[in-house]
This record gives structure tokens, sequence and C-alpha cells, in this order.
């Protein structure tokens, strides 16, 4: 795969020079290695007009030197990494204004800039990064629709072996294990398993809870491969779906068809929301729908663009979000279906090849 | 279980008044949880002399209830946590110096205190909860009991599995399906499987590589039980062990046994660290020692107190503290034993049950 590093710095210094900054330092681990490759878990990163100043640890000595390579200087710490930024930015030239991740920064290491960084006059910026990864390129896209279909044969395999008596830990084990047998290198959040009634508390880590005959079974998870993320749910009906359970599935299921049908680049986060929203509406179930409709995915698995009611930025081209109404009702249950599409110039193309039917499953 | 909330607030309480606060805005999770009983992944904590207002979104309006239920007011949030925040703040008497969590809050969030919260005077504060929550009591060193003793059997059974031509990937499914079928709600961290030379890196994630008879396998994961974590490492040879890695193996398993024997409340946390350290120097691998022996485990895989060369803190009786000395050398591979160990008064106690002889496996 080419390597899109210095298309993606070059993209980072025009925002720099529209922003009449010298650089920038970077503390979110994400935005560090979409423009460095860098994979660990501790890093700072400068970019200069000229230069890109890394700093890690110990830990990643061997890993540093494969990944980033020659893109950046490198200094590895013992002790703090704020000793190797102050030291290399000190030794760099025409640098007096820089930017921070107002986002990505705690208030003591923002303390640091004040104190051990007071040569440098620092300005707060949101975004200046995740502005740039809403855009996938070729490459991402290929990474996000592995991690897409890892997650779909993980799930019908273990949707095979599911039976009322059954865990949701034991589920959620059973899935996991598909994942990384399927290659997946982690999980991107908390697997979701939540069967009757705790199917309607969106976010149920999964318990001891026997699944029983006519439960629903909501399943949230997803892969990640070459550190992109997938993001998926669907919902089961344990045995016999009741007319009640066909009903609110039938809604959340044409909600995100039309959803998914409908988004496009270049309409509001606001309006994506309204497509899934106004249906829900319509068919008198609005106050059960919650939360938003989805998010953006990528190195992260919640990342620009939003789709929600308080969005008015615009969807770009490229992007890659997921489409996610669902109906909860307390004490009842809920039904969620997820899916992952991306905002190709000539329309939505949908990631994510999992039936949406309602299956009766066990 | 007792509720130790109560004793909790209090001392939170008297922290409170020795710094003179009026109240104390916590940001941190695993804090609120600590106080609250809150498992979500959403939440603000206000503590003042006489209330606890507590702010989540309208995701957790079941389980907040569940878990909080009346010890806080409670503010459910569609928008913005904040702003259920600022109106429960705002009728709250006698509070005008208060606290806030300088690691646990990112610099924007810290200007919405200067903006919104200009009412309120607002002081950087590190480490108060964290200092309380050094100290388990019994029923959370229960749980931590339980998570070791879960990881210790799943690795047992997982272990018993394993053979050459195995993927990294697959003993990490293997693993972490028996963990959950041990009822781990979840995983502390992400789980290292690490073969042959990939051993020698302390942080590598499972990946593709197939098994080769007579590598090492280092294996570092652990469970949650009860929102509490165990973290425990094993390394193992598959096949036969030659002298090089019997050598650096019984170094490390030595430095273990004397660390784990020798460790008590009351000795810094750098006394600590040269337990193992001093030993390992002796038999001449002090260079291939890089990271710290140990940390506290508790709601938080890595939290205070630190066994590290540069901490002079001294160690709290009835903390739980992570053993974990390792040897690795670059292109060859690594070993690392690590257990979890409460510090009692009358000395430590191990509560990691794996055996630490060298095993051959596959």
């Amino acid at each position: 795969m080419a390597d899109r590093r210095p298309d993606r710095l070059q993209a980072l210094r025009r925002a720099l020079d529209a922003a009449k900054l010298d650089g920038i330092l970077l503390t979110s681990l994400p935005n560090i290695r979409y423009l460095t490759g860098f994979s660990g878990s501790s890093a700072l990163l400068a970019v200069t007009h000229s230069e890109l100043l890394f700093v890690t640890d110990f830990r990643y000595d061997v890993q540093v030197g494969e990944e980033v390579g020659d893109l950046a200087r490198i200094s590895i710490e013992r002790q703090s990494l704020w000793d190797g930024l102050w030291r290399m930015l000190g030794e760099a030239h025409s640098v007096e204004l820089m930017g921070f991740e107002s986002a990505q920064l705690v208030h003591r290491d923002f303390e640091r800039l004040l104190n051990a960084g007071s040569r440098w006059q620092w300005r707060a910026t949101v975004n200046v990064v995740e502005v740039l990864r809403e855009r996938k390129d070729a490459g991402e896209l290929a990474l996000i629709a592995d991690a897409a279909r890892l997650a779909g044969r993980a799930l019908e395999h273990t949707v095979s072996g599911v039976r009322a008596g059954m865990t949701e830990l034991e589920v959620a084990g059973a899935l996991e294990r598909a994942l990384r047998d399927g290659g997946s290198e982690g999980f991107p959040f908390e697997t979701i398993v939540a069967s009757g009634p705790r199917s309607a508390l969106p976010h149920a880590r999964p318990g001891s809870r026997r699944i029983e005959r006519g439960d629903f079974l909501l399943v949230d998870f997803g892969a990640i491969v070459g550190g992109y993320c997938s993001d998926v749910t669907r919902t089961f009906v344990v045995g016999r779906a009741d007319q009640a359970q066909r009903e609110v599935y039938e809604v959340v299921r044409e909600a995100n068809a039309l959803a998914s049908r409908g988004v496009h680049a270049g309409m509001t986060g606001r309006d994506a929301d309204a497509l899934a929203r106004s249906y829900i509406e319509g068919r008198g179930y609005g106050e059960e729908f919650g939360h938003s409709l989805g998010h953006g995915i990528g190195l992260e698995v919640h990342e620009a663009p939003r789709l929600a009611r308080t969005s008015d930025a615009t969807l770009p081209p490229h992007a890659v979000v997921t489409i996610e109404p669902g109906v909860y009702r307390a004490g009842w249950g809920g039904v969620r279906i997820e899916d992952d599409v991306v905002l190709d110039p000539d329309g939505p193309r949908i990631l994510t090849d999992v039936s949406r039917e309602l299956l009766e499953i066990g």
C-alpha cells in the first residue's frame, strides 16, 4: 500500500498555515497514528513546518523504528516524555506559536506548556487532525471494509451456536473468540450482549443473565484490522418473536434502511439523523429513540462526523459512518440495527453484510 | 456486602477540609465509581460538604437509579452533562472554592470552569480520591482475589490447549473466551500474547505469527470482577527450553519470588523496586529490565502506588500491587512473571495462584 503519510502531513501543514501556527503539539494517540503509523500507547508528536519531533518511551524502542522509521526525529525516554519534547523543541528553528489539542490534553499537562514550555506561545485548537481523518483514502476504506466483513462472519458463526440457557457472558466469549480467530487485533469497545429487558439499556455490559426463549438478544461489537474499526449491532429473538417484538423490529429495520439508502455526502449531520428519526416519530416511537443516529468510524470507533440533531456540520465525501437507529422500552426490551456505511461521492455504500431480517435463533 | 460508600465519602470530606475546599468536581470515572457505585461511561460528580450532585446522560437513566440510588441528587441530561452540573451547583449553598481533578480534566473542559463556572473559584488537585483508593477494604480485596483466581483458571485452561502452529491471535481468543466463561465482566487492558522474538516487546499486541517449537510464549492479561481488576503474566516455552531460556527464566523467577516475599507496607516504592532490581543487576541483566517493578491495581489496572525507582511514596497497608520483573533481549525474546500481591499489615499475600515454574507446553 502506498505510504499516505506525506500527503497527510502536507494537509496538516496547510491547516497550520491557515491558522497562522508555526506548529502543533499532538497528544491524541489516534491522531499521532494517522500521521506517523505509530500504534503504541505512549507518544507525543510535534509537527512544525520543517520537522516531526516524536517522543515515546523505552517500551516502544523497537516498534517505533519499524513503524515511524525516518519520518520523524525520534527520542526514546525512560522517565517523562515531556523531557524529550522540550529538548527537541528547543533545538527547532522559527517556532514561536504552537497549537495544542484542547480536547486531548489534561489540565496537568496544559500547565507543563505554561511552565516548562513557557518559551513558546500556546494556542488551543480543536479537531485540526480529526477533520483530515474524516475523509478516508482507499487504503483506509479497505481496512474498514475488512473489519466490517470480519465482524459479520464472527457474528454469523456465533449466532448459529446461541441457545436459550446460555449466559450473556458466554455469548460474548464465543463472539470475541470468533473475532480473534478471524484476525481482529482487538476490540474497539466493550462488547455489548444484552438479553430480554436488558436490551433496553443502550450500554449494557454482558452479565450472568441466562437467555430465555422469547428474549430479544442485542449484540453490539466491532473488529479492528490494521488499526481501523468496524461497529455493528444486530438484534435477534431467541425462539419465536411475538407481535410486539415484530412491530418494533420492523420500525427499526425500516428506519435503518431509509437512512442507509438516503445518507450522502453534502447533507448535514442533522438531516442524516432525520432520515431515520422522522420515520420513527411518524410510527409513534420517537420518544423511544433516545440517542443519535450515528457517528464516524476509523482509527477510533467514535470520531467525526456526528449524525445527530445537534450537528450542523456537513458530511464529507469518503467518510464512513454508522447508521444505528434503535427503539427502547424500559422493562420490556429494545432493538437496534447498526451498519457501517461509506459516503462514496455517488452515494452510500453499506459495508456491513449481515442480514437485517428478524432472525429467530436458538 | 456492607455499603462502604458513606465511609468513603466521609474520608473524602475530611480530605476536602484539610485542603480548605468547599467541594470537589470529579471527572475520573473510576473515582466516581468508587464513591457512588456508578459503573457507566459518562458522568460528572460534585461532592460538597452537604451534598452529592451527580450528572449522567439518558443512556444510564435506569442504571443510575439502581447503582447510585438516593445517595446523590441525580440529573439526567440529553445534551451536555455540564448543563446539569451548572444548574445543580447553582442551587448549592456555601460553595465557593471547588477543587477539580487536574490529571482527569481536559483543557477544553477546564475552560468551561473558567467560563460557565466562573462564579466559583477552581483549584487544581491531584490524587485526592486516588490516595483513598490505595487502601482496599475487605470487600474490594475479595473482588480482586476473585479476579485473580478467575484469571488463573482461565490461563491454565488455555495453556493446556496451546500447540505449536497456533497463532498468537488464536491463543488470545481462547484465553479471552475462558475469561468470559469464568465470568469476567471485561478485559482490563489489551491482552498481550507474544511469541518467540516478539516476547521481547513489553507491549506486543497479539498478531498472526504462528508459534514455533522452542519459542517463548508470554501472556499478560487480566480479569474484571465487580469492577475490580487482576493482572497476571506468565511466560512459557513451547516444546523444550534451551539453556539460555532456562537461565533467563530462573533469574526472573527468583526476582519475582524475592520481591513477592519481601514487599511490605511502610517501605517506599523505590525500595520495593530494588528487591527485584538488585538481584537482576547482580546477575548481570540490569540493562535488560527496562520497566519498573509494579503498580497498584483495583478499579483501574494501573493505579497508585507505583513500585519504581522514581517513587519515594510509602506503600500503604491493604494496597494491592503487581510484582512483575522482566528481562528482555531484542531479537531473542523476553520473560516476565507477574503476580498480584496484597500488602497485609503482617506481610505480603500473593493472590495469583498459578505455577511460577518454567512450563514446557504444547
